[in-house]
């Protein structure tokens, strides 16, 4: 039988502070033990030409050093740092280095690259010794990584500054290029601070897309100065749109934080809300009892037989593409419905005239919308179903998300195409609540249940794929579908548990959840002195003490 | 088959906006379907001596009145009744009346009696032609009920107040004396303001008792002055704390607000961070692997078998039953681990010495701590395990909170005990969201999944007991353990959920969830603009159209 006392090792062993709590894990990092003050007249230089928005970072920068006050997640919060401090060495100095021949581009430019262009890649180095810190990066985008992971290496006791296990070395660059994190603003409205309070937080963990559901079937938030009815008789109220300055200023927000902005509007299906401009484009709006016609209410999609409406679709997608600065668009096409054109008189007509299946007209719509997209120079992004469910000819450098399931992402390689996960099984954050359905007092959601961080950490990105197909995995996503969530639960909902995927996709997969549970605590709790509401993962308790609450393996 | 156009009228019967959208559903109520306007001079008038809780809560009354500005949940949120108001009656008075005999006591007072003679019945009555509302009750607390009820009925279109389902009547009083909602500050902290916000959200769905689980193993953030040592070693920090003055302010608002505050002090069990300030109270502190010695970490239980351990406990409850008004005060009682005494030298002496078994001693220390509660005029509440697991003597007015299963409550009324219904598999608002604990990559919390608020809704009270053993249910409460909790997901993990059991257990059981819902959406709504972060049960788009969201039943 176990006693007190042969286990006080273990414990002593179990409870020791973690080495460092960077999130993303940098996939190469060297530290020390050492403590470094931050000097009061800390400062961060760049000698080079400097965009505007990289000034902005270093400001930035010296303000999350200031404003942070995060006390270390050990016991006594920092104070048996104290003695430590007093012969620490003061850091004076941060320099960043753009390598020689670079390009000085803005962030902005450097993050809305096409995707596999974009370099990231930074080299930290913290001395112990309180000479200068330096970053260095042959683009802004990766020095502003460097500077994100410097940020995470600061504490506060009893006002001192200090980073805890100095020296610091790391050399750094993503495992998969493509980080993202999906909002449907569709559902239901998030008012444009909500969406900037994500974007930083996303910057935080280097996420590099934000991918914006931004209209779906209930309703159309986004105001196109060529299609203005959509939003006016669409959105759920005059305030609850996007402008085409708010599109702007979130665009930009977003660039200054090394994230793109991949809009999508969902189409043919998915539209009903655009019956209230445009009746005549729209087969069975709204029409009941609506799990014939959708898989949720309300029905409605673009009539996809009708030149008319699919030249209105292919308008509307490249008003909508010149707006975002991006080289990809999300065209959408998911969940798309037969019975609804089946029933529908003048879909069958057009079919009928054209002597078409609906198979074939729906070839004509994607290449007649896509095409619009591509000669705006951007590439489409669709769900799955157009590869999987569907014999529509795609330009073969279309992205993929695979959404229903993850192992679809085989099937998807299969057939040659880059790929996103975005799978319900893994990443999406609305499971687990129940139906949202009325009339339904006892049933699950079909996607229950609730994905834990530790099961999308734990994800393969590649299982299953060959190393070829392994190739067209360009990353993943977490996403959050807002049936059930407002601006009151993004917050809560969203964080901690999104930058599970964040480190995932930048590290690599193989991680370990148990130490990555101490580095998610102290990310948790640095979202919180920014201002996001993410929550805790365990007691307060648990987390100052790393391993002790962990789970007793027991052999029976 | 089904066509568009033979389903048009079962869709514009749907969508006829709801009668009222009360929260509780009032036991008795005739509506009119009238509009009245709030007159911009609208007053209250209570003629009687008017205690100062009763004038402060009129004061809100016409303060919510006024800053509500919520907007009716149908197409057009309102804009539909402009017509119908202009033509519309003002209401400018709203008189109060206490019937004659009542006591003028205190809302506070009314609040703080026991739990069965609380009189919360009330009398509204709202005519359509403008002449003078009124609320008659034999108690400040009922006319309190009034009050909110009275608030629940107004909406806001282009700057006009008004009520859209006059002349309005009911007689309403609550089916179960006792409406809860269980709060732990222990395992994560929760400031004085999370906790005034969750008691006006409790109040607006007229919920009468927060049962206060103040401390745990994790921490002990309450301050006793007579054991000011639990607090200083025991608590996250020196600001993580509740101070005297801090429990008098929460009970005073609690009080205000028609609520009483039922403090809890879990012992044996549970008791783990005692032993910071008082190591020779506590056997197995942190004893590990800590599932051996508890339900989880730490582990940590009074000497229970100790004379002096008894005497201190007893004195420990009595200081902190007299820092609460309340008749009632929880013990706790829950979980007791035999293991933990079983490898305890200090227990197995004490044991020894005395000639008891465990048992025995359990039964000592439950007699000795409830007298020190009942020499205080208060009756003990217990977890259920002191009647189902253990044989100690207890006081026969001892009310039990039935908690790891519903059925249990059988049983326990068998034995005669009134009871509470706290149990996981209906009213744990934590569950569902995956285990907590570290090193476990995939697993489930042992209470998943997420109980929806639907299924707390149809919990039936009275379920498998005789008409006898019926009259033992007091009443019920959902609860908030906070392992995975803290101010980040407060409001978003409790609203509208937690409003589900006060329904239930004011308005009596059997209500029908599709007409619940829609008034659920509008408690939500009203919430959010009182600053509560209630979350969206649906999109908006449903919300807004009663019935249109509902899941379809198709025969096979």
């Amino acid at each position: 039988m176990r006693t007190f006392s042969s286990l006080l090792l273990a414990v002593v062993l179990a409870t020791l502070p973690p080495a460092h709590a960077l999130w993303p894990q940098p996939r190469n990092l060297r530290t020390g033990s050492d403590k470094l003050k931050l000097s009061d007249d800390f400062k961060i230089h760049l000698e080079a030409h400097v965009p505007q928005d990289m000034l902005d970072a270093i400001s930035r920068t010296e303000d999350f050093l200031k404003k942070d006050h995060l006390q270390r997640l050990i016991v006594g919060r920092g104070s048996s740092d104290t003695n430590a401090l007093t012969n620490a060495k003061s850091l004076s100095e941060l320099d960043l280095y753009l390598e020689s021949g670079a390009d000085a581009n803005s962030i902005t430019t450097e993050a809305q690259k096409p995707i596999e262009s974009r370099d990231e890649a930074y080299t930290l180095n913290v001395p112990n010794d309180g000479s200068p810190a330096n970053i260095t990066a042959s683009s802004t985008l990766g020095l502003l990584r460097g500077l994100t992971t410097f940020t995470q290496l600061w504490y506060e006791v009893d006002g001192t500054i200090y980073a805890a296990d100095v020296p610091i070395y790391t050399h750094d660059s993503p495992a998969y290029p493509y980080r993202g994190f999906m909002l449907d603003t569709a559902r239901n409205f998030f008012p444009v601070s909500d969406i900037k309070r994500t974007l930083d937080a996303m910057s935080l963990v280097k996420m590099n897309q934000f991918h914006w559901h931004v209209v779906d079937s209930q309703s159309f938030p986004l105001q196109i100065p060529e299609f203005m009815d959509l939003s006016i008789k669409g959105a759920y109220s005059s305030s609850s749109v996007y402008t085409p300055d708010d599109v702007k200023d979130i665009v930009a927000y977003a660039g200054a934080r090394g994230i793109d902005v991949l809009v999508e509007i969902d189409t043919p299906g998915h539209t009903s809300v655009i019956s209230k401009a445009y009746p005549g484009h729209i087969a069975c709006p709204e029409a009941t009892p609506w799990d014939i016609f959708a898989n949720e209410p309300p029905a409605g999609q673009l009539r996809l037989a009708s030149n008319e409406t699919t030249n209105f679709a292919a308008n509307l997608l490249a008003a909508v593409a010149r707006m975002f600065p991006s080289t990809i668009f999300s065209t959408g096409g998911d969940e798309l419905n037969a019975n609804c054109y089946d029933q529908d008189p003048d879909t069958q007509k057009s079919l009928n005239e054209t002597g078409r299946t609906l198979e074939q007209a729906l070839d004509v719509f994607i290449k007649t919308t896509h095409k619009a997209i591509e000669d705006l120079g951007k590439t489409p992004v669709v769900w799955e179903e157009m590869v999987l469910k569907h014999n529509v000819t795609l330009n073969p450098n279309t992205t993929v998300l695979v959404w229903e399931k993850s192992e679809n992402a085989k099937t998807v390689a299969q057939k040659g195409y880059k790929l996103i996960h975005a799978a319900s099984d893994f990443f999406y954050l609305d499971c687990g609540a129940g139906s949202w359905l009325g009339a339904s007092p006892d049933s699950p959601n079909w996607c229950d249940p609730f994905k834990t961080w530790q099961h999308s950490y734990t994800f393969n990105p590649t299982a299953n794929l060959t190393d070829d197909e392994a190739k067209l995995v360009l990353g993943g996503q977490h996403l959050l579908w807002t049936e059930q969530s407002g601006p009151s639960n993004l917050d809560s909902i969203v964080w901690p548990r999104a930058a599970s995927s964040a480190e995932l996709f930048w590290s690599g997969p193989g991680g370990n959840v148990s130490h990555a549970l101490e580095r998610l605590h102290d990310l948790s709790f640095r979202l919180q002195q920014r201002g996001v509401k993410s929550i805790p993962l365990q007691p307060l308790w648990c987390a100052l003490r790393p391993g002790v609450c962990d789970a007793v393996p027991h052999t029976s």
